[in-house]
């Protein structure tokens, strides 16, 4: 049987019977109109959407391609590699195959009639090589960055997104509470950290954790126990952990947890490229009292957060609330690392990607809307002890918020 | 404690009481001198090294920094975060903070003396927001590509890069093995795939596989078995598998794995950043005659690939010996693909990242040397059915090459 054929038979009902979700075109719809009223407002004739997750959120499909999206007229989808599957996955009406981004020129031109005069591309993450190409193929297109505007319309998610996430948080949540099983006395931290992983791909959680970043890896085997809780790293987190290798240095390590040590457990979960994020702590009989008391601390700045998010509410004012109560609990050396070394966040926006709006962060003063999905995540680091934390994600309702991973939030003794 | 003082007193301790493997000066200082040999032949005065992996081989640290390496003088590495960790991990002499890439033509010019009159950076892979900022930041400076310098100089491993690649290939080879155990008729692929993954890990395998590329993703989990083998997805790979989600169309799946279904599991180990890649074939029960004929014919051109195996030889002509060879014995409709969807390579350079120099494919007519390193991956592909292949990392040594992933090529059968 040739691959063509296959696909064009058989994928979609394989696929469904093991759980894919299309995006629905009515999705797809809103979300373009949204696009197209932000690229009015920004003067873009024309986007060419680069970057996987862009696709992905405009097209439906993660195939290797370029989307092409006029202000008027159809979206044109082009597909390096593989475009009998896209034709499945996307509920796009015009789908075709590119061989080489040398061709790109003249399909637009057959598409659309003509060459748009301003373009717009993610140049926040293209590489420089790629973008003078695309100069050299589109002498007469002034190229734009369209990462904005792409980012603005990411950072409100619809139901149906919203239901994805949940489902990251139900995975999340199964895990934490099997994890209580596979912890014991004298496993390394990557130890845990892998079989949390397998756990979770159990049950559809896809391993990777994505960034919009040059340069920026996430994982999910972020396992920190005793010391190595208290060592950052190179990663804009509170604490990064010992790694593995000075070629990874962040996350779980070979150390062995041992009894009463706190033991952090940051952990996302992808579902349909959809994460949820969350901390819980565990550990191995009782932990020190410091860390007790320094876990409640993160639980009441944490229920802070929570009372103050709703639609209208400043972000970075919610930031620096949390800054003024660390500090009137008597932690302002330890809140979100140790000083010098603290980070100025105590939110970040998640969807596709774990750096989307909003920020909850110094210098972010913008409000909270409805639709709003993020991760909050106070920690508390002491410097060759270890480290504390509690993080949920949540979305911002009608009048207040909605906890995507809803765990019980005491400490996980086993 | 603060945090500068623990990581001076105790991080390379703890680290290398947990295997950390620093890189030696000697090797950095032999890098940078084929470095600036190489700077010296193409005219550029100094480089900005801005990736994370051109960083650690030139620099030892993978912490988030900037590498200034003029052709004369010290390298300057440049620490956003978190410094006193890179003094530990980087045998360079001078190490220091910046805070915002806003300081660095003040912190060059402090240390060179001068802003340098042409600078090269990883052009291939840089964003263009960040390549904007560094034109704004250096306006008499000419910005030169210097990624295909630093590419061409790590694609000579030295013996401290084989070793480690040594031991990459060495819990590849217990993962396989146990594999045997983990493997259970009606688990799914994305299960055997955690659970392979996790047992990798127990070892010090690194779990993030690095890959030099805007877009491409690369995994551990790629277990696919049956029809998923012989489906084609967005990588640039003879089969990708169905995935988890649209989101996800690569690698292991949540399908079951039957009984006398072929089943491949293309395995990438990472240790200490290096890399081994490496594909088994492994059946519950015996797997069909089309199979196993098949997978002899992927061992046959596999031996033909590594005959050849040498310094001297054409890349492009071994590529195209295994066309013939696949020809001659019947497979050229399912040799490296369906038709139509064939890719172009029976072997990839890897080392730190797992598209490095050299590359066995069409149009890359260049001698191998001694001390490349590369996989040779043979696949045969029947969509709608399954497909098989094997894959092994060598090394080309004075006369011929050494496999870096010693394991047993008969199917793991169970």
């Amino acid at each position: 049987m040739n691959h063509e054929g296959w696909v064009q038979l058989k994928l979609e009902e394989l696929s469904k019977s093991l759980g894919f979700r299309y995006t629905p075109w009515e999705e797809i719809k809103d979300r373009l109109t949204r696009l197209r009223s932000c690229m009015e407002n920004k003067g873009v004739e024309a986007l060419l959407v680069v970057q996987k997750m862009d696709c992905y959120y405009l097209s439906g499909t993660a195939q290797d391609c370029l989307l092409f999206v006029p202000l008027e007229g159809k979206p044109l989808l082009m597909v390096r590699r593989e475009v009998e599957r896209a034709r499945v996955e996307s509920p796009l009406e015009e789908v075709i195959r590119i061989k080489s981004t040398r061709e790109l020129p003249s399909l637009i031109n057959n598409h659309y009639g003509r060459l748009p005069k301003t373009m717009g591309l993610e140049l926040d993450i293209l590489p420089v090589g790629d973008y003078f190409r695309y100069k050299d193929l589109f002498p007469g297109t002034r190229l734009m960055d369209a990462s904005p505007i792409i980012r603005e319309i990411r950072n409100i998610k619809s139901p149906f997104e919203i239901d994805l996430m949940r489902v990251a948080g139900e995975i999340g949540r199964k895990v934490y509470q099997e994890g209580r099983e596979i912890l014991k006395e004298g496993m390394t931290e990557i130890e845990f950290g892998g079989l949390l992983e397998a756990a979770a791909k159990i049950y559809g959680h896809e391993g990777l954790l994505r960034v919009r970043s040059f340069n920026y890896e996430a994982y999910t085997w972020h396992v920190l126990s005793g010391y190595s809780g208290g060592i950052v790293s190179q990663s804009d987190s509170p604490m990064g952990g010992l790694g593995l290798s000075p070629a990874f240095p962040v996350g779980a390590s070979l150390k062995v947890m041992r009894a009463h040590e706190p033991i952090l457990v940051d952990f996302g979960t992808c579902y349909h490229g959809y994460q949820a994020d969350e901390t819980r702590m565990f550990s191995i009989g009782e932990m020190g009292e410091k860390f007790i008391d320094a876990y409640k601390v993160c639980r009441e700045i944490q229920d802070a957060v929570l009372e103050e998010t709703r639609p209208g509410v400043d972000c970075e004012a919610i930031f620096l609330k949390t800054l003024r109560l660390a500090e009137k609990l008597g932690y302002s050396d330890s809140y979100l690392g140790p000083p010098g070394l603290q980070t100025h966040f105590i939110g970040h926006g998640i969807g596709l990607e774990l750096n989307e709006f909003p920020f909850l962060a110094k210098g972010q003063s913008y409000n909270l809307e409805e639709g709003m999905t993020f991760a909050v995540e106070p920690k508390i680091v002491f410097p060759g002890e270890g480290s504390v934390g509690l993080e949920n994600t949540v979305v911002v309702t009608q009048d207040g918020y909605e906890i995507l991973t809803p765990l019980e939030q005491d400490i996980f003794q086993v």
